[in-house]
């Protein structure tokens, strides 16, 4: 590999009194008289550029989101000086010449603050500028942080990581929210969940991993929902109710651990609490939560076929009262409320061996015990209403052999979104799909 | 996490002498009358069951895929029944009980031996039967070690990995060949390719690597390309010409020789030698490659646009003759031949900054530096006959300050297949899309 001589930011701490030649855009600049600074930002970091004399009325030319390559000699900045919110906040880079690469138009909107204070729309209107800004900008590293979290626990589980096609023949949970595809002159859809493949996948892997898209074509508008999302999913043959949850439990936990921890100044900077993980995860079954929330909120919500966004919440400030975690997995939802795939409660066939691992007042995680009867399947497919002959490719995987299994599956936009506070998850989405928009709103572009 | 008390395959080597508890499938069955045999399958590998005296007629009762539980003592085998080709050849578990937990239907063919001698429809028809098979599904381990290769490398680089989404307002590279999608009644399309996003990220984290679906509507069926396909994608500022080449062979190599390194079974098993990889990659340009074809072959394509399938074959024996080296990078192609966003070379504008790296025959990484000014961008888009309001965030990210920058992807597949030397890029998907096929033929499924 050749290495050019460019210095990034954070490099600087250990380049005092040396020559630097730095990359990058103009984050903001303040001209006083005689010396002017400006921030320069690139892929490590922020760092301040001095300029004194004559050099100093050159930063006025300077606007923000500037391309600009500097040289110039890394200074330690005076005591008085230091910023200690800054990596580089000891350090300073004196100029000596300036040169803009690429020039950047005038900005819509204010850039150089420490928080983008914008409403939603313009966000994701101005999408490719938003994402630049130092807020914004380490949500996607938490992001990324979450899947290698993931990675390295489903990989501990003894998981296969595999690819799976998102254009499908059939409608994985049923029902109308489907994108269609014209394929060929052939219908064909996009795929709900890669369930039905991780499925197929069990004689062949035991224990697989993956990272898939999933589309929902809701017609409504929540802060809660996307058009399209990236999904981490687990599925694991041999295995028992009680071992698929621990497993759930130990992906669910490390994840978000693992991402906590690499990136505790991004938990900082959005004034947020590292999660609170107990050695055992507090379960419940979704009857039990709904008697704990009737006991403490006096709600009552015993008869409700599922749990609610406030009952989610309610049962989260219980766990995390009583047993001190963000985490609370909740089991034996109504079988009618799952999908056709999901493993009655044999002692209780109304209910199933579905899970949902909830997380700071939201589930973040769902799943369950699958069916695992080639007949048993082809019939639940007939009375859902669905042609067993849609799913000939899934139904083979059962006829030739099939272990007992099961599965989980994240929404990674969900948990970013969770583990940040963040208030809508468009804000968790590089570039989020609704029903209103694909980058631009239709509104805009069908003007 | 709880441990149950079942053991894996290959755990038996080191279990001689002790009870074992196994779960996993039925490969092949023997019985010799007084002693019979079979192969159990799991996720580790393959071990020999030994059953004798009365127990013997038990096994005849279990057939190919037949999902089982078997309790026994392992043994090491007799010196002469050592098995040099089998990881646990060494041992054989001597059978106390068998329980079948699914039983398997009858084979459509025969599972049980060594190569599964399948046409390729035959082979997809029963996708969910024959990826099992142990020469099958290892070439899906091999594509996992290629992404994990693909991963540590961009890493090395710097790259914060991405997603992006797959439902697009605009189509990438132009052209007929992009599926539409029905979106809440708007135009929209399946991505051709993620590179309009990699590139808006490049003011954001001036280096990306990012894993995604791409899709094609090529109304044509060929043996190396797929409808849908996994392409692993680098995107990187501040780079120039030669940096990006230096950048591509880096990720390009490592990534190959990792997958490589990680399973020389894999590669033996399939009469495979590991990758020749120089130091120095060589490199030529596209003209300097049609001169060398004509020198070595007489063929004279010295004045062809591009090279063709023939063409790759013949450099790639060159380089490998010439240089020792699997890899060769042609540069320099005509820029009419290649992506709008391919910046042209200055010094022959007729040419482009473009280049792709050929291994073992077949282009398998296709790149270039692009172009980086927001009037010129807009002005060639529109010379190419689609309109720039199409590309209004892509079109915004060059408006507010880009870099310089370059980048390359890989097609997964494509990759999976020459590593294996594999005869149709369909075998290194597990579940290909072409225009016959979504799982079932469409012939079979619209009977």
């Amino acid at each position: 590999m050749v290495h050019v001589a460019r210095n990034l930011a954070k490099d600087c701490n250990d380049l005092i009194g040396k020559e630097v030649l730095l990359r990058g855009w103009v984050e903001r600049t303040r001209t006083h008289g005689k010396v002017a600074f400006f921030d320069l930002r690139d892929r490590s970091g922020i760092i301040q550029i001095t300029a004194h004399g004559e050099l100093a009325p050159k930063v006025a030319e300077l606007s923000s989101q500037d391309v600009v390559e500097v040289k110039g000699v890394a200074r330690a900045r005076d005591e008085k000086y230091i910023n200690p919110e800054l990596e580089t906040g000891k350090v300073e880079v004196h100029l000596e010449r300036q040169n803009v690469i690429s020039k950047a138009a005038e900005m819509p909107f204010d850039m150089g603050g420490k928080e983008l204070n914008l409403e939603l729309p313009t966000l994701l209107d101005f999408r490719s500028l938003t994402l630049r800004h130092s807020k914004i900008a380490p949500i996607f590293k938490i992001q990324e942080a979450i899947v290698e979290g993931f990675r390295k626990a489903s990989k501990e589980l003894g998981c296969t990581e595999v690819f799976t096609p998102t254009i499908s023949y059939s409608s994985t949970e049923g029902g109308a929210d489907v994108f269609r595809v014209d394929y060929y002159g052939h219908k064909a859809f996009l795929i709900q969940s890669p369930q039905l493949y991780k499925q197929i996948l069990m004689p062949v892997f035991e224990r697989v991993s993956l990272i898939s898209h999933a589309y929902r074509a809701e017609p409504s508008v929540t802060t809660r929902h996307l058009s399209e999302s990236i999904q981490l999913d687990c599925e694991l043959g041999f295995m028992e109710f009680e071992e698929l949850l621990d497993s759930l439990e130990f992906v669910g936990t490390e994840t978000i651990n693992h991402a906590a921890k690499a990136h505790p100044d991004i938990l900082k900077n959005y004034g947020v609490e590292k999660p609170a993980i107990p050695k055992k995860i507090p379960r419940l079954k979704m009857r039990e939560a709904q008697e704990i929330i009737f006991e403490i909120t006096n709600r009552d919500v015993r008869n409700e076929l599922d749990l609610g966004p406030e009952d989610e919440k309610d049962i989260c400030k219980w766990a995390l009262k009583e047993h001190n975690s963000d985490f609370v997995t909740i089991t034996h939802f109504p079988l009618a409320k799952r999908a056709f795939y999901t493993h009655p409660d044999p002692d209780n066939p109304e209910f199933s061996l579905s899970y949902d691992l909830l997380f700071r007042g939201v589930e973040i995680l769902s799943g369950s015990k699958r069916v695992d009867n080639y007949e048993k399947l082809s019939e639940i497919i007939k009375e859902r209403g669905m042609n067993p002959a849609d799913f000939e490719m899934y139904l083979q995987a059962f006829k030739y052999g099939i272990p007992p299994h099961g599965g989980f599956s994240f929404g990674l936009e969900r948990m970013t979104m969770k583990l940040l506070n963040l208030s809508n998850i468009r804000e968790a989405s590089l570039f989020p799909r609704d029903m209103e928009r694909i980058d631009q709103r239709f509104s805009v572009k069908e003007k």
